[in-house]
């Protein structure tokens, strides 16, 4: 088993490094806090006898060697950014657990025949560059090197200018490595194992999801001296389009949700008609039908509430993947794992997306799931408790040296 | 008559200070693109034998002499501040056409028997600074002074702190001067004028308004993993209430405006639902009865909302002025100049709230309102004719001339 006071250590210390106004975390990707983030965890690997492999999209590979260093390795690997008002755990939990698995490993003397690489994937979150899983994309072939450079946050600022000025940019080709199994480890950002008293969830799929970024142009106008019937107003477009998305999302329980969370308004002025309006709207089922479904009858009710209010309206898809389903024997193991522990566990569907799902696409993956209290996360307020954390961390080590032979 | 090119060549001067993005201003309230074009209306003023007075407010008095210095001045008062993305005429119209009427009169010769005040009140737009019109409302005893310098803009900074850093801060108490009588000229800002072929509009009444600022408070959470029983969407509730404020200006017609022209979410983030909001109301109506059912039902459909999404919702009131009815005498005096000029010309209602509409609790006050092109207001594509500028300008000059008693 692993250490799991060493675990909540290292936890807590990384909680130090970029934190937010409540509590939780703002180390959004390539910020100077992620990049200190990334050197923290560089140390402890280092310190425990891993070495570093960059790509060029500042995934870093913390390698531990095997006693047959031919083999493809197996991986573990998250993300260290986080939301900007984000958590101590999300992401930042299966990253540290695998560093832990690797110090227990060394501790207990075990030596597996594969290599084994704990890999941190850069901007996971997609808050600051949509779309999420951004660099795991681009290892698995999803989008290629250019789209992601080119991505621009808030500010124009580009993700392949901020990626060479934090100084993370390696030389490594994406995707140019073997990948006997991957395992991601992460909170389950949902209600359902804390509700049912479970402590291991077995990820056996993962939802889809769509990005649909949603741009309204209407005319600034006056809010006081211009009649009701000559207005174009892209404010009210957005606010009937939000709520077309949560009662398409309704129509469609359950397996379905949809929501709209970042929203601006230009000029964004008390007494001004806002003429354009921005905003991304998520939706996301483990139900391919109903994802697509979703996706035609919001963009049919959008066009014409746009048309209704005579708003130009475009509608960029910035983020997308379908429903996952893991690796049928990688779940099995994960499975056997929890059994041979004596954790309880249920299988699970994960709510949200994560690296998992794309490296899924080019090795064999799975995903193992720890409660969160309330199901909170994206909320500075996210929390789990140590012996939680510990459980899924046991499971990642058993796993991990089920797979990588001990 | 005054010098139409004169007034639109300093019209088009002044639109070079504080430039927009799309061929209007951004020349915000205690800015230093405001302090700029300050300092040029001071110089203006002074090479036309004006003296300035400069109260606690940062309101602006130019002063030209009459033959009875004693006498209590005869006022022409708007504002030189704009909105972000706003027009080159709105407010700086009446500022500069009062400047062109002391220019046109000392051409003449024309000696009055009373004092002539040209008047650029502070933060008249209130976009940086809610409320609108607060220094001439300071100037009136609406508010106090404390009040004012205490109001934050969106980077928390206070009008009191901004308006000492530009240097405009005068020495003299707000409110201490006799006002004999008070013009505002302004564009429309509507598209009444335009519509019927008139040229000048005498304002015999202005809207009343409130602005209700809405905070509501959700919690924020995952998009995709909370599932949508346990949501407390603070954007979807801002969402209902645009519709609402909407759909009850709609019930009230005619007579009635409302819309939201500032809103946002917090964290903002794609995949995080808003555990706040943040938007300001905006309603409207010449009658009185009208504006308070509007805020009623709001205040209680909003609470409705909130209460159906279990959002916690605070309403703050940040701005409010009652409908208007301005010098009865003025206007007769005003339309009679109109008349005598063979312009045509029609009653009408503000719209937009003016400086106009508190100086008018403290001395008679009228205004004159000018065509603008489509209505448009609040946009950089605001824009008036030379020959609209100017006839308004001669109505002015010809009323002040008759209340200065030449
Ligand atoms: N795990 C997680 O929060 N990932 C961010 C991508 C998503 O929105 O699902
Ligand atoms: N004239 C004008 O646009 N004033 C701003 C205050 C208002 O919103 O009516």
């Amino acid at each position: 088993k692993v250490d799991g006071q060493r675990l909540w250590d290292s936890l807590m210390q990384m909680a130090r490094v970029g934190p937010g106004v409540a509590g939780g975390n703002n180390r959004q990707t390539l910020t100077d806090a992620d990049a200190e983030g990334r050197a923290l965890f560089r140390r402890w690997c280092e310190d425990a006898g891993m070495t570093m492999g960059l790509d060029r999209m500042g995934n870093m590979f913390m390698r531990h060697e095997g006693a047959e260093p031919d083999l493809d390795p197996v991986y573990i690997g998250s993300h260290l950014d986080t939301q900007p008002t984000g958590g101590k755990f999300d992401g930042v939990l299966g990253v540290l657990a695998g560093l832990e698995a690797i110090r227990s490993i060394r501790d207990m003397g075990i030596v597996t025949r594969r290599p084994i690489v704990v890999v941190n994937w850069t901007n996971e979150e997609g808050t600051r560059f949509a779309p999420a899983m951004l660099a795991s994309g681009v290892f698995a072939g999803v989008h290629d090197e250019d789209y992601a450079n080119s991505r621009e946050d808030a500010e124009g600022r580009r993700f392949g200018d901020e990626l060479d000025r934090i100084g993370w940019r390696g030389k490594e080709v994406p995707g140019d490595r073997r990948i006997h199994a991957m395992f991601e480890y992460h909170i389950e950002q949902g209600p359902i194992l804390e509700a049912e008293g479970k402590q291991i969830g077995v990820v056996t799929h993962g939802q889809g999801l769509w990005w649909l970024q949603v741009t309204l142009t209407g005319k600034d106008a006056h809010t006081g001296s211009t009649p009701m019937s000559m207005r174009v107003n892209a404010g009210l477009g957005m606010a009937r389009i939000i709520e077309a998305v949560h009662r398409i999302a309704m129509d469609h329980q359950p397996d379905a949700v949809g929501a709209v969370g970042q929203a601006n308004v230009w000029p964004n002025s008390r007494n001004v008609i806002p003429g354009r309006a921005v905003f991304t709207i998520d939706i996301r089922s483990p139900d391919l039908g109903k994802l697509t479904s979703m996706r035609s009858r919001i963009e049919a009710e959008a066009a014409d509430i746009a048309h209704e209010l005579g708003l130009g309206i475009e509608i960029e898809p910035v983020g997308h993947f379908d429903p996952v389903e893991f690796d049928p024997g990688l779940v099995r193991l994960v499975r056997a794992a929890a059994e041979r522990l004596g954790y309880s566990h249920r299988d699970i569907v994960s709510g949200a997306g994560h690296d998992a799902c794309w490296i899924n696409r080019v090795a064999p993956t799975v995903m193992i799931m720890c409660p969160c209290v309330d199901g909170l996360s994206h909320n500075e307020a996210e929390e789990i408790s140590p012996e939680w954390a510990k459980a899924g961390a046991d499971v990642l080590l058993h796993a991990v040296l089920d797979a990588a032979e001990v």
